[in-house]
């Protein structure tokens, strides 16, 4: 896919960022940011989920919310639209530079990803090994088999590179999951071919 | 479509709701968790977003937020897969009578609702005329219509029953939104058989 490239002052802005300190939720929601400018999919991440206890009500715009806890989500943090296809994922960082731990997951998102995949949505995670710099791609369908088929509550790094994709850093968009996407849709077409 | 009805202990204590006081939030939410537990549609709500402005930070599970705001919402309140399909959408409801003015929507939410439309998803909102007790669902594609070949800001009820379609109420699900899906992808492939 050949992206147009007309937000090159965002561009210049971006190269102070370089690769330091820049969390895996801060270049999904960039990435986001140009893909929507762009037209090119459109993906949110939704708002994080808090349960409000204590108001302050003087009227509808300026209400103060005096007291709050934050909820544990029950869905992913990412869904939107791409080729008229729905996508949801939720993103994960680990210091571990060996392996991802499932307790990073909580047990209903894990289910939420595997029912979107079973409606034919486009289902994954995005895994940063934020030591090694690394990012990957990894469908449901592959962390539902491992988990069906293994006691250990981690998938070694290198299950994660066989069946995963990694995703190419950049400037702008910092983190192109959308070609990797791309691969998937056309793996599907070509399964379709095969039957 | 043919309703599992395996919730009769659910559809028991809804009767004591009836029709009285029943916000439409509070029908798509019960609607969605019908749809959701009988695997049909997996829909869901997104938090209202808040800007958290002060934190007591204890630990990561006990957080209590001190100060924070309500902020706009950037897109619509619903979203999800049916059949395969990325649905998008927005709940309205209206006192008046006679029509539901498009101040009720931000000028962002519209314009998510037509990029979504224009990525191939379907996307509408979901409009209660309350002291009606009707409820109807209008494509974006109609709503846009309306506002390229109109001045006024609002659109009549009588447009929204030409273009659109009510949305039959029941015990659970309380809004078979769904079933109007079904006839909108219907409607796309006769089109597509007409061409």
């Amino acid at each position: 896919m050949n992206y147009p490239n007309k937000k090159s002052s965002y561009n210049q802005k971006l190269v102070n960022y370089g690769n330091r300190g820049m969390t895996l939720e801060e270049d999904i929601n960039i990435s986001n940011k140009y893909y929507l400018e762009n037209d090119i999919a459109i993906v949110h991440k939704k708002p994080t989920p808090i349960k409000v206890v204590k108001v302050d009500y003087n009227n509808r715009i300026n209400t103060k919310i005096r007291e709050a806890y934050y909820e544990i989500p029950s869905t992913t943090d990412y869904n939107g639209i791409y080729k008229g296809k729905y996508i949801d994922f939720d993103a994960k960082e680990t210091k571990s530079k060996t392996s991802f731990s499932l307790n990073n997951i909580h047990k209903h998102q894990l289910e939420h990803l595997i029912k979107v995949k079973n409606h034919g949505g486009i289902s994954f995670l995005i895994i940063k090994f934020s030591m090694l710099n690394e990012t990957y791609l990894l469908e449901t369908k592959y962390i539902e088999d491992f988990t069906n088929n293994n006691e250990r509550k981690s998938i070694p790094i290198d299950y994660i590179k066989k069946y995963g994709y990694i995703i190419n850093s950049n400037y702008y968009p910092r983190l192109e999951y959308i070609k990797i996407i791309d691969k998937l849709i056309e793996g599907e077409i070509n399964e379709k071919k095969v039957k």
